[in-house]
This record gives C-alpha cells, structure tokens and sequence, in this order.
C-alpha cells in the first residue's frame, strides 16, 4: 500500500523535450508550491546529478535521485516495452509506489506503457477492471472532468458505470463540488439515442442514481456550459474530445495574436484591455490542464503531455503531490463496495 | 432526376425559432445573393402568405409558396413521423425534389427524419448505402470538412471508404482544393492503433489511394493544423465532435466578451482593436458554418441547425442554391464506379 504522505517519483526521461524541460518543471515547483511532498527524479543517475549540481540543488532535502538505465519510447509497444525494459525510468518510477517508498508516480512518456505497467503493478482497487485517465477542462463557471480520455478504448458499459463513481469521488475531491453533476455524452438526449454502448451503460448509471447525481444522457453543446461536472465517454471518443479541442483552443490563440498585431492600433488596443487576453489565456492554456490522473489504481498515477513545457510539468508534480494525499483511494473503494450488488 | 438548375424548396416550419426566422432568413438571402435559385417556401400556406405580405414580397418571382398541414417536431421518431405525417412540410419538401420540382431542400428540423425521409424518397446514389452529413469547419489556413456528423451513427468500414470518395468530391468543388488530403480520425498514427472499425476502414482507405490523396490516420491535434482537408470519422464520434466544438467557441465568445467589458481602460482597447474582433468573431460564429449537406443522396439535401439564426439561414439557403448547381452527384457516381471492384 502506498504511504500515506510519500514522496513524488517523476519519470525524468519520458519527455519529448527531453530530461531538462522536466528538471526546469521541478525547479519552478520547488520554488512554486512550498508544501510539496519530496520529489523521487528516476532517470539516468549522472544526467541528474549534473543537473542538480548546475542548479545549485545537491543539498536540497526534497529531492533525490534514483538511478535507471533504459528509457521507454513513445513509439515502444506497450506490452512489449514492460517486458524489454525492465529498468525504464518509467517502470522503476511505478515500482518505488510498490516499495512503499513513494505514494504518486508523474510521467510524461507512453500512455500505454504507463497505462500497462501501473495496471500490472499496482493493480486496479477492488472492483475496477481498468483504470481511466480524467481530464479537467475549464468550462463557462468553472471545470468539469472528462472521462476516459484515452486509457481505454474499448470502454464497455460496466467500465464506463465505474468511471462514474471514480469520477464521482474525484470531482469532489479536487473540484470541491459536494454532488457533481455526472453526464454521459451521446449524440441525443432522448432514451434509446446513441449507439448500444450508451444505451447499456445509461441503464447501468440510472441504478445507481442513490449514490452519484446521474443527469443522463447529454450533447457535445452542453460541455462548455455550466450544467455538469463529469463528462462521462468512452476513451476512443474522449481522446478524439480532448485533443480536438486542445487543437482549436491552439489555433484560436494563434488566430487571435496574428489578428492582434496586423497593424499599430489594433497592438495599442491590445495592449489596452491586455488583462483580458491574460484570463482569456489562462482559460485557454491546454499546459495547465494538459495532465490526467489514471484514475482506479492502488496509487496515484498521473500522466503529463509528452510535450510538455517546464510551467505544465510544474502544475502536474504539484497536482500528483495534492492527489496523493487526498485518500482518493479509501473514498472510491468504499463507493464500490456499496454499489457492487447493482453493477452486475 | 432533380432539375439541373431547380428551385430550393425551404422547410419553412422546422425551426426551434418558428417560421418567421426563417422568413427573416429567406429575406437576407434574397437581399445579400442575387444569383439565387428560386424559392419554394413549404409550410403552412395561410401563415407564410401572411408573411410575404407583411415585408411586401407578395409579387416576387423568386417566391412561391407550397402548403402542407402538418409538421415533424424535433422529438418526433423518425421512421414513425414519415408513416404518420405524410402532409409534413419537411416531407413535402423533398418529394419537390422527387418530382422534378425542386433540385434542394433545405431544412432546419429533426435531423433524423430528414436522414430517414431523403433517403427513402431520394435514394441513395449507385453505390452508396448511407448518406453522410458533411460539415464544413474552420481550421488555420481555410477549412477543412468533417464528415459523417451524425447522419449514420452505426459507420462500417465500408461507409466511411464511401464518405470518403464524397466528401473528397464535395472538398473538391467546395473548398476549391484540386486534390483534397484526406485522414482517418482515431487515437494515434501508428497502424494498429484504435478500434476495429479504424483499422478495417484504414485498410480500405489504402486500396482507394489511386483515386484519393488518403494521407493516413490522423489524431485530434492534427484537426485544427493545415495537413488536412477531410477528416473521416464514424457518425458517433463526428456529431459528438462538431457540437463540443461549437460548444467551446460559443462558451469563448462569452467569456471573451466578458473579460474585454470588465473595465473602461480593456472596452477602449477593444474598441481599438475592433478589427480584430470582427475577423475572430467571423471565425468563430457557428452559425455560418452550422449547417451540412448530407451526402451520397440523388438530390441537395441540405440540413441547417434547428436553432439557425437569420444569417445562417441565409447562408445556408446560398449553399443550398449553389450545391444543386454543382452537379455533385455525377462526379460522385463516376467515382465510386471507378473504385468498385476495390471496395467489396
């Protein structure tokens, strides 16, 4: 069982911008968020240690080194990968959670290979066949969750009635929201639209309406809005979702400076009302929100973009470390084991 | 066989906002598109008089009215509103186009009865099983085509081959690209990834490439980019897809308008910089775009939101016009004799 109040352990070599990006993530939350757990950097052991000297940052208590030798691509099969290289930054990362010696795990390499190896490693908490990765989005009022975004693509309507109350619990936890608001995406919202895997898994959430607030059956339209808090999908469409519209919300930034700078009034205008493109920037910024829990793990699992830069790195390592001590866990077993006779 | 040059035949009584908004839309396009197709206004024949009297458009050549008692409302069954409305505007509309009458229909009503209603009296052109709702959105450098949106939730491997061939035919023409680059949306690029119903449709697509520039699977974050011209997906997924999407823009537009208007010193800027606005409010505004063809039909079936403002119906009347004057249909059919023998 992972310690209750354990350390960090950041997968160093999994970025695609390399393992200095990430160390550049763990300086600025080092000097960020003081309360953080102590941070484990699993990687190649002399890289590290000359990042640490160059940084001024050998004596720092918080942080230690664990040596590994092989690194997992993004193009490793995920399978494949576990088996090859036993001694990947990644793996030996899930395994310090195994030892007890660290309670939450950040990575920004292979989703499968996380995907796989934590699942085999940590094991699924009781009841959970597979885990699902939970993406928070910022909508109209505040966020929602949307989950699966990826980690399992042939979701079955059982997978999707347990994301309900893994998502259920982690709403609560990290959005603060005491009953959220759980939907599941379709293509309409009449009974018997969508295709069977949401007509069987709308059945499954309806018998458990004592336990999660199930609004049913909602549209694409209704995310942005303020009438849920759990977007609940498949992870084939819900990784299509979350990249789509990481994709529009980048475009759209682009769109927006280019309009911005054609000539000197519309600069000087700009310039003007700049607090505005702040907040509207900070809603857009895919890098803050570009990190995602796999939720329904014996430990703390959280997942970064491959590409990731030093500002995203640095909210997920604090994100990881708040996860980890929030007894998610207790919280979504007890769930479970209440609703384990209506989810046959 | 639709005439060549036919009239557009409206259905004037589909709209969530009542006849008169789509009256509002006929006059913007009567005004805004002087090389329009005559116009078959269908519904009910006492109000829509009493409208073209109203704004003075009794003795317009261009108008005619055709009347019909009954009307398909947006929770109507598909299959059950065409057995028991027979007299319905949305119905009527398209047996114009049957008899030779009218060459487009253009309705903001229940998607599903106009699925099901065209492609009963319509049929399918050679080849085709399914029609497919085509919709065209705005990416970084133009605009690329997103189709199935919805029309057919249930895509086989071979539907989405045929979308392709039409959706590649309508890029053509539409958005003028001699040989539009063509992907298949799924949750990674490596072959293997995703789904059965990605992999087969894949293998398809391959067999096509003498006849289509297919460039491969595609992930949501290549959306937005400039490498794509059509992207293919299953129905579910796609209408899922195109309403998240609008329902980010819309939500950005909200709190874009929010923030600029906080302060004098941000709405002074925006005034400034009011270029700018207009060319991402242009952009973003759903309503140009929110309307599709649906594909693969002997006819112009055109499907506008059923929320459509004014403006949109005025768009979508002058694409209406203009895609029955394309003569879609016979390149689309000398396509898919071309490919036959490969798609079985």
């Amino acid at each position: 069982m992972p310690a209750a109040h354990g350390a960090v352990a950041i997968d160093m070599m999994g970025s695609d911008r390399g393992p200095e990006e990430i160390f550049e993530g763990v300086c600025l939350a080092l000097r960020q968020f003081p309360d953080l757990a102590p941070l484990i950097l699993v990687g190649d052991g002399d890289l590290l240690t000359a990042l640490l000297e160059k940084h001024r940052l050998e004596d720092n208590s918080r942080l230690s080194i664990f040596h590994t030798s092989q690194v997992i691509e993004m193009d490793d099969k995920p399978v494949q990968s576990l088996k090859q290289k036993k001694d990947a930054s990644m793996i030996r990362a899930i395994e310090l959670i195994q030892a007890g010696a660290a309670s939450a795990v950040l990575s920004c390499g292979n989703t499968g290979s996380l995907m796989a190896g934590s699942t085999l490693k940590l094991r699924p908490i009781a009841g959970i066949e597979r885990p699902a990765l939970a993406s928070i989005i910022p909508s109209s009022e505040g966020h929602f969750v949307l989950v699966d975004v990826g980690a399992n693509p042939q979701s079955t309507p059982l997978h999707i009635a347990h994301n309900a109350l893994l998502a259920s619990v982690y709403a609560q936890k990290v959005l603060k929201i005491p009953s959220p608001r759980i939907g599941l995406l379709s293509i309409g919202t009449e009974e018997g639209k969508g295709n069977e895997l949401i007509q069987k898994a709308h059945e499954k959430l309806k018998q458990l309406s004592s336990f999660i607030d199930y609004i049913g059956l909602i549209e694409g339209f209704h995310l942005f809005g303020s009438g849920v808090d759990v977007v609940l999908c498949d992870g084939f469409t819900g990784n299509i979702l979350l990249k789509s519209l990481e994709s529009m919300a980048l475009y759209l930034r682009k769109f927006s400076r280019k309009e911005f700078s054609k000539n000197p009034l519309r600069l000087f205008g700009a310039f003007c009302a700049r607090g505005a493109f702040e907040a509207l920037s900070a809603k857009l910024n895919a890098e803050i929100y570009g990190g995602a829990p796999l939720l329904g793990l014996n430990g703390t699992v959280f997942k970064a973009h491959g590409s990731s830069r030093a500002r995203a790195i640095s909210h997920a390592i604090h994100m990881a470390s708040d996860l980890s001590r929030m007894g998610l866990q207790d919280e979504e077993m007890a769930l479970l084991q209440q609703t384990k006779s209506l989810l046959k």
